[in-house]
């Protein structure tokens, strides 16, 4: 029999709050049988929620209480000062309690990384957490690290960060040694900063399968399973590339409406371009994971639905079967060993 | 009578030579009667592609000799030291020396920098030469610098870098006052750099049309005419967006071609898939603009066709009628004469 997982999901986070968690929380109780919820809320209207949406209170399903609810737009460190009962602070709690194998919220990322980084602490050797996402590439998929938690960094936040996505990602996706590659620009002479640099030189040296650097576009052709690079750079990146999925889109809508042919050739293309959607469709790809703690938490994207909430679910119970945080810490650990050996 | 602009091409640079560049200025000069051409290479490589493309030399059109050649892949030192001759270099002179109103390369991009800091030299007011390059937007197009001649910048250089770009998108687009953005990620407290926020400080200060920070979705919405980061980040977030148009093109066509049905919607689809690819062609953006020297240097993208190289020419031509570096030297004597005035 397998295991089961617990995990306490944030029920007030994200735009939509209890009325896309419960639903969501439904139906991975559903798809996996092994799954304990619990929904980390105000009691009323988290219950509300599970019964407009046809559900009840179970022996994997509970409401726990939290009182308050951290604002989308609120600074991490009012959050963290002044909420000590938010329903994001308490679901972390339950797991640094052992009450939960890993906590989600749709919450407001900076609360949720100070929250998360307060409650749980960091690893040792970690110096600081990073956000980790996944994207679409011309092979399948590539996960990226880090998104926004970290503007400056070290070479050597660059090579834990290398670490901790290697890590997860061959728990994510079930393979051993995926090749880890670092962003970097493409001139020769004029080649990447000191720090991109040297955190070369550092996973050159390292036993991980470092592929050496990636430009931009090499990201989409899948020339790496993980994708290493500052915070600042990361998010930029990744928000540019959902700018240009935007415009595209917004461009083929456009020519297919301009025009009594065109808007006929755009029902027939109908079924194709769905497909299309549904292959570049982000919800499939929601769930990004704050890596480098004591505990596994993720965060869902704010806009998420009932969908995309569950596939953030999927890859924490994958990140709980493998024990992301243990395995971190001892791959570190065997790292500075094999380093410190003569 | 319009005045005649003279343009020196180095016919030797990209990866097609003079295949490419001489088509490509037997075209523009057929567009534009006001244009001269000096084609800078071996004399007897480029008056053969001439001839093959049912050209010859005239009073608008001539070869200027220069023996060497700079390699694709040459360090830019190297080319800088050991190829005095070069087509690259004698073309760039030949605007140093007042017989051409701009050069274009479609070479090597660090030597093309190197080359044209050590022969024209930079600004006053300027510590560092910028690449500038058009790209897409929802309402347009924007124009973003730089694009990775400065990988670490400081807020005066992103300060430097809003003022030439500002002053070179009003020559282009012919527009006063474009609206600069500076390239940030969102997350509240964790802001940006430093070097980003002071950098806003000293824009909102300014008396350019200053709009405020844009998120790397922000720039394909078009929230900025002009968009400010360094070299780094920005030849990131532009491979990134190459990248991403590439997987969904792969994509498009991986779902046209996956049965008689698709391959049948595709067809009917086709003149709207071509429309779409037109309004997304790199190629009509091609010509990016090495900002802040004493002379006007463009850089052809290394695989352009001759399409592509004539779009670089017309940006050229521009920015010669509006004498762009005069511009962003009153433009930046005005901003700290302003400074020091009570």
């Amino acid at each position: 029999m397998t295991e089961s997982v617990t995990i306490s999901l944030d029920a007030m986070g994200g735009d939509h709050g209890p009325d896309v968690v419960a639903p969501a929380a439904l139906a991975a109780l559903a798809r996996n049988p092994a799954l304990r919820l619990i929904l980390v809320g105000q009691a009323e209207p988290v219950r509300q929620a599970l019964q407009r949406h046809g559900g009840q209170e179970s022996e994997r399903l509970w409401v726990h209480p939290a009182s308050e609810v951290v604002a989308m737009d609120e600074p991490p460190s009012q959050a963290l000062r002044t909420k000590k009962d938010s329903s994001m602070r308490v679901s972390i709690q339950l797991v640094k309690q052992g009450e939960a194998d890993a906590s989600i919220s749709a919450g407001n990322t900076g609360a949720l990384m100070a929250t998360a980084r307060y409650v749980l602490k960091t690893l040792p050797g970690i110096d600081r957490p990073a956000i980790m996402s996944t994207i679409p590439t011309k092979g399948g998929y590539a996960h990226m690290l880090d998104l926004g938690a970290n503007v400056d960094c070290t070479a050597e936040h660059l090579f834990q960060f290398a670490v901790m996505g290697s890590v997860c990602a061959e728990a994510i996706d079930g393979v051993a040694q995926p090749r880890v590659g670092l962003l970097n620009i493409g001139e020769e002479e004029i080649k990447g900063n000191d720090q991109v640099k040297r955190a070369c030189q550092m996973l050159t040296d390292s036993p991980l399968n470092y592929v050496g650097y990636v430009e931009g576009d090499g990201i989409f052709k899948g020339l790496a399973d993980v994708v290493v690079c500052d915070g600042f750079v990361g998010n930029v990146a990744l928000k540019s590339s959902e700018g240009v999925a935007g415009l595209i889109a917004h461009y083929l809508r456009a020519e297919f409406q301009r025009n009594l042919f065109t808007r006929l050739a755009g029902l027939i293309a109908l079924p194709v371009l769905r497909s299309l959607r549904g292959r570049i469709d982000p919800r499939q790809y929601n769930g990004a994971s704050l890596l480098g703690l004591r505990g596994i938490v993720l965060k869902s994207h704010g806009g998420a639905d009932a969908f995309a909430f569950g596939r953030a679910t999927e890859t924490a119970v994958l990140e709980v079967r493998k024990g992301v945080p243990r395995m971190i810490d001892q791959r570190l650990e065997s790292l500075l060993a094999a380093k410190e050996s003569p």
